[in-house]
C-alpha cells in the first residue's frame, strides 16, 4: 500500500511536471511568435496614424470598427461580427480656449492658457469671463462658499506623487474632474477649470468625462495643463485674475456604435466563453495610442498568435473591441446584457486598458480559489514580466460582465509610471508606444488566456 | 526552560518584526522624500542640456566633473574629492559618412547611409571605396574567406528579439562590434560596417567600443542604422554594391580624468565602505542621458535623500561618478587599485548603468549567503518595483573592485525593453527619460544601500 501510494505520488508528480513543461514550452512558443512575427505595433500604427482618434459617434469610430472587423476576419477567426449598441455622441464643437486677464502696474495683461474642455461638458458657446477662485479641495470650496458666486472655480488639487502605482493618484484626484462642475454649481459658480489628472512635466491638458445633474446649471468646464495650472495658482495669489473661457461642447442624438467581436470556437467546451479585449473608442485628442489602441492591438495579436501556432482552444475565446468606454460604457454594458439574456456561461474576462507599457502583472477580481489558481501560474508568467497579482480591479468594459454574471475578471497591469503623461491628452500618439513593451503585454495576456482555456478557473 | 525559550523566541520574533517595521517606515520616508522633493530629473536636465555628451578627454568630461563635484559638495557630503586617473582621449575627428553606389539599368545610383564610426576606431581619413560583402556571422566570414580580400565586410547579425531581457541580445550581438574589425582584417578586408546593436524601429546608428591588435591593419569601422542595414542587405543581394566610407577617428595622447567621490562618514564602522555610483562619461553622441547620466543623478539623489532625512550611516558610504567607462574603464580600475593599495575594506558596491527606466530588481554578484541576505529584503523593496534578484552581474565600473577585493556587488536592473533604442545613439537625450521612472530607480538603490548599511552583508 505504501509502495502503491508512493508510485501514485510519483506519477501525479510527474504528471504535474509534464503539464508544467508542456505549458512552459507552449508559452515560450507564444512569446517567440509574438516577438518575432508580431504585428501589433504595425496594427497600432494603422489605427493611430490612418484612423486617428475615435470618440463614440465620430468618423473615427466608424472607420476603426470597419478596420477591426476586417483585420480579425483576415486573421482567420471562426466568426467575426458587429454587436450594435446605441452610443452617446458628444462633440467638442470648436476650439476650446481660455485667456487670463489681470492688471500689472495699472496695465492690463493677458495670457493664453493651454486648456481642453472636459468630455461630455456643455459649451459656454460664447466667451464667458469671470474672476477665478482657486480651491485645493471640495472642503475648501465648502468653507469659502460665500466667495464662489459668479466666479470660475479653479480646482487645483495636485496629483499625489507618493503612491508607486499611479492609478491610485488618479482615483484620488479624478473626483474633481467628475464632480467638480456639479459641486461648483451648487455654490453659484459660472464655470470650472480643473488641474489635469497627471504628474507629467509638460503642459498638455488632459480631458476625460465629467457629469452634470439636471437640477443645476451645467457649467462649462476645462482641464488645464500643469504648468499653466501652477502659473494660474501663483497669479491668483498675487492679484485678482479674470479668465475668459470659450467651449462649444454639446450632445448630438445618440447614434449606433458596435462592439466588434471575433471568436475562436472551443473544441471541448464550446459553451464556455473566455473574453479578452480592449476598447476601440478614444477621446477626441491625440490618437488614443495607449488609451486604448494598445489594448485593441494586443487583443488582435493574441488571435494572430493562436492562429499562427494552430492553437485549437478548448473553450470559446472571444476577442472583443468594446465601443464607447470613454463616455458611456455602452459597449461593455451591451456585451454583458446580451450574455445574460442568452444565458451564456462566461468563465473569464481579461482587459488591457492601462497602456501599452511593460507588463508587471494582473489585477484580478475573482474568488479566493480562482485568485489562487491564477497565482499558481505565476512561475509560468514571471519570466515574461508578470510578477504582481493583485486582488481587485479588471477593466471598465468587462466590469458589467462581472457584475451581471459573476464572471471572474482580470486587467493587465503594465508599468504605470508613464501612463498619466499621455492619458486623454494630445500626446497620446503612436510615438509614445514602444514596440517591445506593447508586444510583451500581448504575450502575458495570451499566456493567461491559454492557461484559463486549458484548466478553467 | 521551555518557557524561557518560548519567551526568547517571542522576543526575538518581535525584535525582527520591529526591525522590519523600522526599515519599512524608513524606506517609505526615503521614497516620499525622493518622489516629492527629488531633483534627479532637474540634475539630469542640467547634465544633458547644459553640459551634453562627455567622452573621456572632452570638454564635456571636464565640465561634468566640475558640476558633479560642486553638486555633491553643495548637498553637504562630509567630503568630496577628485581621484585622478589617466584616460584615453579618442576623438571622432570629423563627420562620419558612407554612401552606397550601384548600377540600375546601366545608370549609377547612390544612397547615403546613416552611420557612425565605432568608438576607438581609426579613421579612413580619406574616402575609402570598396565592394560590400555581407556576412551574417563570423562562421560565414570564415567560410567565405576567399571573397573578403579588398572588400568592406558588412556584419549583418540581427539583434535577437526573443530574449525578454534585452541585455542578453546585446551580449550575443556585441562581438561583431568588438571583434569585427580584427576578424575582418584577418581575411584581408579593408573596412567594416556593423549592424547597430539594437532592435529599435528607427534608423539611428549606435556606436560603442571596438578593438584592434597591432599585428593587423586597423580597419575603419562604422555602425549602420537598422533601416539602412536592411536596405543594404537587400541591395547587395540584387547587385554588386560599392560603399564609400569616410571616418576620421584617432587617439590624442592620454589625458587626466577624475572619478568624483563624495563621502558620508560612517558613525559605527567608518572603515567599512559602501560604494554607490554610475559613470560620468558618455559616448560623443546624443547627451548620454540613459547611459549613464541616469546612474549619476540617481547616485546624487541618494546622497540628497540621506541628507534631507538626516540619516547618519553606520558605515562609510561613497557616492562615486566614475570616469571613462565607455572606452577604457580607467576610472573603475583606478578606484579598485587605490582601495586595494590602501587596504580599505569594501563591503558592498552598487551601480546603476542600465538606464533610467522603471526598476525591476538587482543583478547580484556575491556569495550564496550574501545573495540570500539581499533576497530576504525583497519584501521591503518589492512595493517600489524590485522583484527580480538575479545572481551574476553588477556594473562595469565596480567590477574591478569585485575582482580585486572580492567586494560583493549589485547592479540596478531597470526594465530593459527601451534601453537599446537609445544606447550609444544620438537619441539618448534628456527627453527619453521619464522623471518618475528615474526617481523610482534612485529609491530602490537608496533602500538597498540603507539595508546594507544597517545590517552589513
Amino acid at each position: 500500500m505504501k509502495y502503491f501510494l508512493f508510485l501514485l505520488f510519483i506519477s501525479s508528480f510527474s504528471a504535474v511536471l509534464k503539464a508544467q513543461d508542456v505549458d512552459s514550452l507552449f508559452i515560450r512558443k507564444l512569446a517567440d511568435q509574438v516577438l518575432v512575427n508580431g504585428r501589433a505595433y504595425e496594427d497600432l500604427r494603422h489605427l493611430t496614424k490612418k484612423i486617428g482618434h475615435r470618440l463614440a459617434g465620430s468618423k473615427g469610430m466608424v472607420a476603426s470598427e470597419l478596420w477591426a472587423e476586417a483585420t480579425m476576419l483576415a486573421l482567420g477567426a471562426d466568426s467575426v461580427w458587429k454587436q450594435p449598441c446605441m452610443v452617446p455622441y458628444w462633440v467638442r464643437g470648436g476650439k476650446d480656449a481660455a485667456q487670463a486677464t489681470f492688471r500689472v502696474n495699472g496695465k492690463t495683461r493677458t495670457r493664453s492658457l493651454d486648456v481642453i474642455a472636459l468630455g461630455n461638458s456643455m459649451g459656454s458657446m460664447k466667451p464667458l469671463k469671470a474672476e477665478i477662485i482657486e480651491v485645493k479641495s471640495f472642503e475648501e470650496l465648502e468653507s469659502r462658499s460665500a466667495e464662489v458666486k459668479g466666479k470660475i472655480v479653479f480646482y487645483n488639487y495636485a496629483f499625489d506623487p507618493k503612491p508607486i502605482g499611479t492609478f491610485r493618484s488618479y482615483s484620488d484626484a479624478v473626483q474633481y474632474r467628475g464632480s467638480g462642475p456639479i459641486r461648483a454649481a451648487q455654490h453659484g459658480a459660472v464655470g470650472v477649470i480643473v488641474r489635469s489628472m497627471s504628474h507629467s512635466t509638460d503642459n498638455f491638458p488632459h480631458t476625460g468625462s465629467t457629469r452634470y445633474v439636471d437640477t443645476l446649471p451645467k457649467l462649462p468646464a476645462l482641464a488645464i495643463g500643469l504648468q499653466d495650472a501652477d502659473w494660474l495658482s501663483a497669479q491668483v495669489k498675487k492679484e485678482k485674475t479674470m479668465v475668459t473661457m470659450k467651449t462649444y461642447g454639446r450632445f448630438k442624438p445618440d447614434t449606433t456604435g458596435n462592439n466588434i467581436i471575433a471568436e475562436l470556437r472551443g473544441t471541448e467546451f464550446p459553451d464556455e466563453y473566455i473574453t479578452v479585449g480592449g476598447h476601440l473608442d478614444s477621446w477626441d485628442v491625440g490618437e488614443g495610442a495607449h488609451d486604448d489602441g494598445a489594448g485593441c492591438v494586443q487583443t488582435i495579436e493574441i488571435l494572430r498568435a493562436f492562429k499562427a501556432l494552430g492553437y485549437k482552444p478548448k473553450r470559446t475565446i472571444r476577442f472583443v473591441m468594446f465601443a464607447n468606454e470613454e463616455n458611456g460604457l455602452r459597449g461593455g454594458n451591451k456585451y454583458a446584457d446580451e450574455a445574460k439574456a442568452k444565458g451564456e456561461k462566461h468563465v473569464f474576462a481579461l482587459e488591457s486598458d492601462a497602456g501599452g507599457f511593460s507588463p508587471r502583472g494582473f489585477d484580478i477580481t475573482a474568488s479566493a480559489m480562482q485568485f489562487n489558481k491564477i497565482l499558481s501560474w505565476k512561475p509560468l508568467l514571471s519570466a515574461y514580466g508578470s510578477h504582481d497579482y493583485n486582488p481587485g480591479g479588471g477593466g471598465a468594459d468587462i466590469g458589467p460582465l462581472n457584475r451581471a454574471l459573476g464572471t471572474p475578471m482580470a486587467g493587465l497591469r503594465p508599468d504605470s509610471q508613464r501612463y498619466f503623461d499621455y492619458h486623454h491628452a494630445r500626446n497620446d500618439v503612436f510615438e509614445a508606444v514602444n514596440k517591445r513593451e506593447l508586444l510583451l503585454g500581448a504575450i502575458n495576456m495570451a499566456a493567461l488566456i491559454y492557461l484559463v482555456d486549458q484548466y478553467g478557473l
